[in-house]
C-alpha cells in the first residue's frame, strides 16, 4: 500500500495517518487542497519524498475542486494554493519542489481548457509519485546485491514506504532482498527518541511477513561484536560530495561500531539528495529538538520534573566508516569525491535511449 | 539520604520505594523481616550492595522483634528468618551473604542474652551498611583525581546511591568531584531499555543539584565526537581479570566511542566485584531478559502488537577500550592482569595498622 496515492473510484487524495500507527491503519481522505496542507502540518506523512507527492496531489485536488470556468482565473487560484501549501513547512525542500513542478505543468500554454489543465496535474502528480517508487525499487534491487541468504541486517530509524511514496530506501533493499527470495532477519533498531523503528519500521516488516527483533539501540554494538550482524543498512537524509552522511541521530554510533567489528555499512540514497556543493558533512549544523521528545513518551513523563534534555535530530557520520553508497544508479564505493560526482551526473543526464 | 537504613526513632527498617521515582519519594517503614523479604522479591530496592544490606536490617528486625526469651529459640527463629529472606532472590549474592554474616555473629557464644544478641545483630547491620558507604566514599575520591574544573562526564545506567547504600559508584566519582568544589556537567544516558538514567540518576543529579542534561542513548556518539565529553563514567557488574568488564547493555558501545574520539573511558568498581579467577569477560554469559521490557514503557506499548524482541542485559567490554578503573583502593592502569591483582590483594589483606 501507498503512504500518499490517489484514489481514482472516489477521486479524491488518500494518506496513511502515521500519527496513529503502528496501533491503528487509518487511511482518510482528502477533498481539499487546505486539508492536505494541514495534514503535512501536523505530520500526518513524513519523510521527504512522501511531502511531495502529498504536494503534488494537493495541487491536482486544488484544480479538480475549482469552480474557475476559465483557464486564467483558474492559474490564480492555483498560485494561491500552491503558496498555502508550502506554508503547510516551509523547511520541506520537497514541498515546494512538488508544487513548483505541478505549477509549471498548469502554466504549458497548451493545455487549452480547464478541464485540460486539471487532468494534466493529476497526470504530473501521479507521474511525481511512481516515480519516486521506480527510482527506490531501482534502488532496492541494487543493493540487494549485497544481502545472501540467511542474513542478519541491521536497521535503523524507518526508510521504508512511510518515509517514501513507497518501498523505501534501506528498508526497500531488505524488501527487494525478500522479493528475490532471499531468507533474512531483521534487528531493528527503536531508534530514540521518536521511536520510528518500534512503531515504524516494525510494523512495515510485520505488515511484510519478514523475520525480525526489534532492539534498543543501546544493544546494536553488542549483537556485532557477538558476530550476529551480516550488514547495516541505513538511509540518509544529505550525503556530501566526499561521502559524509548526515542522517538520524545515533547512525554516526553504528557507523563506528560496525567499522570495528568488520561489518559492512551501507548508506541508502537516492542521488537527489547527494549534494555535491557540500564537501563535507562537518559544515552541516545539527538542529537540535523540542527536550520533551526525550522527556517524554506517549505523552507520559519518564523522567522527573523540571529537568532538561538535549536532542539532537542528526549526527554525521563521516566516509571514512561508510564501505559504500547504495543509488538507484547503482553502488557506489571509494574514493567518494570522484564517484559519488560519476553516480550523480549519470542520473542528471538522460542516458541515450533511455527516455522517449 | 540513604536507599537503607535503621530509624533509630521508630526503631524499625526504611528504605526507598525505587519503584515509584523519580516521581514520587516514599519510603516505607518495614517491621517484620516477612515485610522485607517481600520488598527485596518485589525490587522496592535494587543494587547488589543495597540488598546486602536490606538482608542485614532484615536479620536485626528479626531478632528485635523476636518473643524468644533465651538465647537458643532466638537463633532457631533466626536460622529460619535467614532462609526466608534468601529465598527472595536466591541468585543476589550479596542478599546471603549479609544474611550469613549476621548468622554468625548471633552464634557468637560470648553473647549470653536474648538482648546481647539483638544488639550485637542490630550493630551488626549498621556496620554492613557504614562499610559499603565509607568503601564507596573511598573510591569516589579516589576518582574524583581524574576531574578536573568544568568537565563534562557522560554517565550510563544508575550507579549511585540508590544502586548501593548510599553516595554510589561512579555517580559517587562525580558527586565527590562536586563536594570538592568543582564545577561538573554530566551528560545522562537514559539507558534503555529499562531507562535507569532517565528515572534514577536523573533525580539523583538533580536532589543534589548537579548540572546536567538527558540524553537519548543515540546521541552519546554525537556529543563525544563533538568534543562535548571529558570523560565517560560507568559502573560495573562484574571485572575479569584481564580488565574486561561486564556491565549494563550499551556500556560497550560507550568504550568503543570513547576511544574511537579520545575519550578517557574509566569504570568504577569496588574490588569485591573483580573476579581474579575469571580471566577473560567473553566467558560470562548473557543474559537476554524479557522482550516486554523493550515493547512496553510505562505500561504501554511502543510497537505493533505480537512482534519478538531481543534483550541482553548486560555486554562486555573488552579491557582495550579501557583507559583505568577505579576502585577503593585507588585507580587501576594497565596492565591490569598484574594491577588488578595487586588492587585487589592490597584491600583483602588489611594493612598493618589499618585496623584497630
Amino acid at each position: 500500500m501507498r503512504t500518499v496515492f490517489w484514489d481514482y473510484d472516489s477521486d479524491t487524495m488518500k494518506m496513511i495517518d502515521q500519527r496513529r500507527l503502528p496501533f491503528e491503519l487509518d487511511v482518510p481522505e482528502y477533498t481539499t487542497y487546505e486539508a492536505v496542507a494541514a495534514a503535512i502540518r501536523d505530520m500526518v506523512v513524513r519523510g521527504a519524498p512522501a511531502i511531495g507527492a502529498a504536494a503534488g496531489f494537493g495541487m491536482a485536488l486544488a484544480a479538480r475542486r475549482s469552480r474557475a470556468v476559465d483557464r486564467l482565473s483558474l492559474l490564480r487560484e492555483l498560485e494561491a494554493a500552491a503558496r498555502h501549501l508550502e506554508a503547510a513547512r516551509p523547511t520541506a525542500v520537497n514541498l515546494a519542489w512538488g508544487v513548483r513542478r505541478l505549477l509549471r505543468v498548469a502554466a504549458d500554454e497548451e493545455l487549452e481548457t480547464v478541464d485540460e489543465v486539471r487532468d494534466a496535474l493529476l497526470a504530473e502528480a501521479q507521474r511525481l509519485a511512481d516515480e519516486d517508487v521506480a527510482l527506490n525499487r531501482r534502488m532496492g534491487f541494487h543493493g540487494a546485491e549485497l544481502i545472501s541468504d540467511g542474513d542478519t541486517i541491521l536497521h535503523h530509524c524507518n526508510t521504508g514506504a512511510l518515509a517514501t511514496v513507497d518501498w523505501g530506501t534501506a528498508l526497500g533493499v531488505i524488501f527487494a532482498a525478500h522479493e528475490q527470495g532471499k531468507r533474512v532477519h531483521v534487528l531493528v533498531d527503536e531508534t530514540r527518541p521518536r521511536l520510528q523503528g518500534a512503531r515504524l519500521t516494525a510494523w512495515e516488516l510485520q505488515q511484510r511477513g519478514i523475520s525480525f527483533d526489534l532492539i534498543a539501540d543501546n544493544a546494536a554494538g553488542h549483537f556485532m561484536r557477538a558476530g550476529e550482524v551480516d550488514l547495516v543498512l541505513v538511509g540518509s537524509d544529505r550525503t556530501a560530495a566526499n561521502g559524509d552522511v548526515a542522517n538520524k541521530i545515533g547512525t554516526y554510533q553504528l557507523g563506528v561500531l560496525a567499522k570495528e567489528n568488520g561489518v559492512p555499512f551501507y548508506p541508502v540514497v537516492p542521488t537527489s539528495t547527494i549534494d555535491l556543493e557540500l564537501v563535507s558533512g562537518d559544515l552541516i549544523p545539527i538542529e537540535e529538538r523540542d527536550a520533551d521528545e526525550v522527556l517524554i513518551v506517549d505523552g507520559r513523563p519518564i523522567a522527573p520534573a523540571g529537568i532538561t534534555a538535549r536532542n539532537p535530530a542528526f549526527d554525521v557520520t563521516p566516509h571514512r566508516y561508510v564501505t559504500g553508497i547504495v543509488t538507484e544508479a547503482g553502488i557506489v564505493y571509494p574514493p567518494f569525491v570522484k564517484n559519488l560526482r560519476a553516480a550523480v551526473e549519470s542520473e542528471r543526464v538522460p542516458q541515450s535511449g533511455a527516455k522517449s
